[in-house]
């Protein structure tokens, strides 16, 4: 196992403790937490949304604290559910009178413990509502989950969601616009090369030195098929062809595509995928309102990548443009630097 | 060999119309040259900034075209210099009538050529002038350069200088900021894994999978020796020391750090790094006036990361933090988005 690390034991702490360290302007880190929150809080009367979940993912989720997304991620384990009180702290943290929307990723042990930390923060007199994202059009059930697995579509919530909730929607709303990204956002990932999880110090699967593994997750999991490798083009197009099938995309629709490295994917190669995408687009005559082209939702070390379509209507799409100003997603906009 | 690709002999191609496809708001391919160059150009009477080198450091240098940055950004083929007229192509679409400053990377080739397109830019009535950027304290000379290797501090040129461009800086003021930029940067790096070039199928040397390579440049070329895999403190503090040493920097300095990424390392690893950075500013007494965590300079699919040390004063902290917004770099501060 090659990894910048000091011990196993320490990763995930020392990984906070340098996410505040990198980007002090964005956030903190609450001490004696697993919580990231925003420096500068926002205003009060706000709704305040947190998201979190297994550690692994980075920049997710911490990487999206920030103004027009996040106000608080709270990070388990490497690949695990961070726990019910530290979810709670999330949640105490992003309340600004106006309660808290939580963006919980599709595995049970994140829908079981976020929803624990929900009861805990009701009986405190928070108002708490919750989305399960779902996107991974992959599998229907998978290891980790009853039901698809929420994958990079996850980031797309935390854009849209965040920009109603910094023009001051109110609970209800900031829900309501969550669940209407969910229902128009599918995503389908493959890999290269597996990825290594710390504590277990061998990778989570092999795979020989022409396959590659179609389906996976973020969790190191396999995938549902191996096959040998195959061109960019096309696989970019069996990527998106899955995903079209399952949103029902016709021609010509308005959509946004997230080009998503797994984490040891070099921006080359990931800009070789968006080429394809732009083509496609033009080839189905959709309208392409934007790419995002990067690492967003990672599975520690693994080489591959991720492909995300939303649907955008004229609501959904004016809230894509809103500005937001996180460690790892920026778009101008705010007046007041 | 594992790559996102169509075929090895159209990867810089397609990834220069990639690059453009992903980030259209901020930059376009002129047709039929391997330049990119600002979607918006700047106003007239602003000096020009042009980079460039060989492919594969992605983001690097398309990714710093745009505001506060670059004008053009010229590639060549994998760890190839471009040709001089290709950046003849790049020095034309970035004189805006205040001529045109060449940040080079001190690379033997990239010199030559960059020179050779100087002289026919200046045939053509551009003033031209130029800097070379050697900030790797690793190697005196090395393999592809006589004297000191430039590397990732290159960015922190490229945003200095960039800003005093956008400024209205003269030709000679924006040549002289980023000369003082390159006199206080150093750099220094390693390698957990080495990388692939495409037209090679093979990695560019061979590691034990306890050992590490310290050392290395960007383009794949094997570093000053080889040593077990360390703990990230003791490495973080190592090329620190190798870099205080060279920069002569005492106690109680202002600073900025960039930990850069060189392909395939995990955010969550350079968190871990940028937590010790972090800690040694403090224990030096240092002013850390910002940090810069992610993937900047990289060598295709490389393992392992580098460290930039920049000594600050008031001038180049000033400019340090003006507004910059391109692909690779964005810092709020424009007002008229």
């Amino acid at each position: 196992m090659k990894k910048i690390m000091n011990h196993v034991d320490q990763m995930v702490d020392e990984a906070l403790d340098g996410m505040e360290a990198a980007f002090p302007q964005y956030l903190r880190r609450i001490v004696g937490t697993h919580v990231l929150v925003r420096r500068t809080p926002k205003p009060d009367g706000r709704v305040g949304l947190v998201s979190g979940g297994g550690s692994g993912h980075e920049p997710a989720h911490g990487g999206y604290v920030g103004r027009g997304m996040l106000d608080a991620a709270v990070a388990g384990e490497v690949f695990t559910s961070p726990t019910p009180d530290q979810v709670l702290e999330g949640i105490r943290a992003a309340h600004h009178g106006a309660g808290v929307l939580l963006v919980i990723k599709n595995y049970t042990g994140d829908v079981m413990n976020f929803d624990i930390a929900w009861e805990m923060a009701e009986a405190e007199g928070i108002p708490v509502a919750s989305v399960i994202v779902n996107d991974d059009v992959a599998v229907q059930d998978s290891l980790y989950t009853t039901g698809r697995r929420g994958i990079a579509g996850t980031v797309l919530v935390h854009k849209i969601a965040g920009a109603l909730a910094e023009r001051g929607g109110s609970l209800a709303e900031v829900k309501r616009i969550a669940e209407k990204v969910i229902q128009n956002v599918r995503s389908m990932g493959f890999a290269l090369t597996p990825c290594t999880v710390p504590a277990v110090g061998r990778p989570t699967f092999e795979l020989g030195d022409d396959e590659m593994e179609m389906g996976i997750g973020i969790h190191g999991e396999p995938g549902t098929h191996r096959q040998p490798i195959v061109p960019a083009n096309e696989l970019v197009d069996e990527l998106l062809h899955r995903i079209e099938d399952d949103l029902g995309l016709g021609e010509g629709q308005h959509v946004m595509v997230l080009v998503n490295g797994m984490g040891g994917t070099p921006m080359m190669e990931l800009a070789i995928m968006a080429r394809r995408v732009a083509e496609w687009a033009k080839e189905r005559r959709h309208r392409l309102e934007a790419q995002w082209v990067g690492e967003f939702m990672t599975s520690l070390d693994m080489s591959g990548a991720s492909l995300t379509v939303l649907r955008l209507d004229e609501e959904l799409t004016d809230l894509l443009q809103d500005p937001a100003d996180t460690p790892a997603f920026r778009q101008g906009g705010f007046h007041d630097h």
